[in-house]
């Protein structure tokens, strides 16, 4: 039985909560499992690092980020071995280069390549809890990257892959997926499972759980996730293939409220206008949702599109980088619209889903702005300041009619 | 032309002196000359980290102390490089596995044992300042290691000597080697030039400029060693081979009050007694100075040493460690002694300098307790309390007899 564990920067704040999690380990070390635990950075270290770094530099080389920041989960790791050998387990960390974690040179985003588990193996044969420094990798030319958002669930999810680990667990500091979010919703529900998909819809929706591309990784090689509570013992939530796609079903609704709209006015009505804009959107490695253009008489056209709103200012310079491919007058943006989401397993198959969404919203004369689809999920944007009654209502609907299950 | 310059960890310590270190370096670089630049970490850290891990685990092993001191100087030269880049200078950050610092596996004081210069000259190579994290090697485990007291400095040096750089730098917070420390002896005089052989001398008496061991690799590479003040414009102190060891001249008067007495009480005087103390302290990497014994009629004697008083503990412990292959009643330590040593390139051929040392000793009153000598030094150990005084009557008098030269 082999279990890669996760543990986030909150989970390991300080030292106090770190000799917490230290005892779980142990609790997971003496069930007979063999173990291998991911860490982040404490806290709000890697957030700290990175306005040293703006302070000194804003536009300076990724690479050196990169060298900065991956100290944050060295200095975790080195702590949490530290503990465990105090508390008498063998216990041996290792940084994402000496983990093998092979990644490409797209430093402050980078992407796993591939895991040389030699170390890892050894390690563990050993009887020794390897710890392992999440968000981190090393690049053929012997350099450090990180991985970018989320990049410690990436880690444990492409360790857990690579040793065909039994589980993946992230440890966190909610109790599970939740049907929404419960600070918004009181009444959401925590699911016992959750199929991949849907929580890769709930995850691009503005879900904070996880993050999209570790969920995305573990569809692709079968790793059984769980979602748990750092500090408390509870069962959460498992992440698996999904068994069917009969039947409605909702697994959740998500405000978002952190996006931006940027709207280009005045472009020359051309062949090729959305593929150079979608393109640039593509380099700047920028997500962007809910495109729709406006025409004007004159053979120009507005095309506005939806960011997530920390990507506002790169997504405008993606634009403005690429004027003279694109003739427009002006770009502008603005942060007054919410996104709010129902990921449902049936969702495509039944007009039910959706218009029982515009129905609540109508009933509370929230009006509603655009409409995206996908096979699994519903979205609308509203203004930002509903946002959050949108959701609760939604979910108070969807939960009276019997689609939301534990 | 091609220069090696360390800063240590007080001309790094904020962001402020950092770009005053920045301007230095950028400096030497528009001289023309190539450049590899050893930082420390920044101000305290290292003291921090290191108080951290004892906090956790006071037994912790080495291997993970490694792991979370190095981060310390990763994070001085991401800033470092960052800072440069903004100044319009190409600069990249190497940890010391990527610089090639190849090291024993002697955890917290790891040897170096070979450097692989690949990577520097390709960095050097493509005009680089190339920003090398001080202190810290890698074993042939790919495990972290680092060097110990005064590692930046070795790391320094011995980068000097594999890329055979025609200068090794030291910047620090005084402006050159002193014939005393000018904050007890206010006429000490700065040397302009001194030799390896007395500069070790000086670092093993508590000099605290240089650690002796990165003078003795200078010495051992013929490596043009200064040390000069980081902030200030000075020309500093050359070490170098000494041209004739004929004539005399002082190159310094050393005060050092970190010392401890350990005392073996009642030792059984058989065969091999002393070879088990020094093989017990040996074994544990502990210089000892001013050995001497008591013989009692009862077939015992008592051994006592110096030993410097932040290895106290840890000698007392490799001598009761021992206890089963040595017979003695007790151990016992003070820290009431201090050493006053005169280092001069004359000292064994001219009997004056002992001489006149002990002459000016007795003027002031102050008993000696014992006498060590050296072919270039002569010390002695007298009470703690007159440490200072007698260093500065010492040197007044050397100073005003014409052996102390600039």
């Amino acid at each position: 039985m082999l279990i890669v564990q996760k543990y986030g920067g909150s989970s390991v704040a300080n030292l106090e909560l770190m000799e917490n999690i230290a005892k779980r380990i142990i609790k997971t070390k003496e069930s007979g499992a063999s173990l291998v635990v991911v860490l982040s950075a404490q806290g709000k270290t890697t957030d700290n690092l990175t306005e040293i770094a703006n302070q000194v530099n804003p536009e300076g080389d990724k690479r050196e980020r990169d060298m900065l920041l991956s100290t944050g989960e060295q200095h975790s790791i080195a702590l949490m071995a530290l503990i465990l050998q105090r508390l008498g387990y063998p216990a041996i960390s290792l940084t994402g280069w000496q983990a093998g974690i092979a990644t490409s040179a797209d430093h402050q985003s980078a992407r796993i390549q591939d895991i040389d588990t030699g170390r890892l193996e050894k390690e563990l044969s050993k009887g020794n809890i390897v710890i392992v420094a999440g968000f981190q990798g090393i690049t053929c030319y012997g350099d450090i990257t990180t991985l970018g958002r989320g990049g410690s669930d990436t880690t444990a999810v492409a360790l857990a892959a690579a040793l065909k680990a039994d589980a993946c667990q992230i440890y966190t500091d909610v109790d599970g997926v939740y049907s929404a979010d419960p600070r918004i919703v009181p009444d959401a529900v925590k699911l016992s499972e959750i199929s991949y998909s849907e929580m890769m819809e709930l995850a691009s929706m503005g879900a904070k759980v996880l993050e999209k591309r570790s969920v995305g990784l573990a569809k692709k090689y079968q790793v059984p996730l769980w979602v748990k509570h750092s500090h408390k013992e509870l069962a959460g939530t498992l992440i698996k293939e999904g068994d069917e796609m009969e039947g409605i079903s909702i697994s959740g609704v998500v405000a978002n409220t952190n996006i931006a709209r940027i709207s280009v006015s005045g472009i020359q009505d051309m062949p090729g206008v959305w593929f150079k804009i979608f393109n640039a959107m593509n380099d700047a490695n920028i997500a962007i949702d809910f495109v729709y253009q406006t025409k004007h008489g004159n053979g120009t056209k507005d095309i506005s599109f939806i960011v997530e709103s920390d990507r506002m200012a790169d997504a405008k310079k993606a634009i403005s980088d690429n004027a003279h491919k694109l003739s427009y007058t002006q770009i502008t943006s603005d942060t007054d619209t919410a996104k709010v989401s129902v990921v449902s397993k049936g969702a495509s198959a039944n007009p039910g889903i959706p218009s029982l969404m515009f129905e609540v919203l109508f009933d509370a004369g929230i009006n509603i702005d655009s409409v995206s689809t996908s096979e699994i999920r519903v979205s609308v944007l509203i203004n930002k300041d509903h946002a959050n009654h949108a959701a609760g209502i939604i979910h108070k609907k969807f939960l009276d009619e019997g689609y939301i299950k534990e």
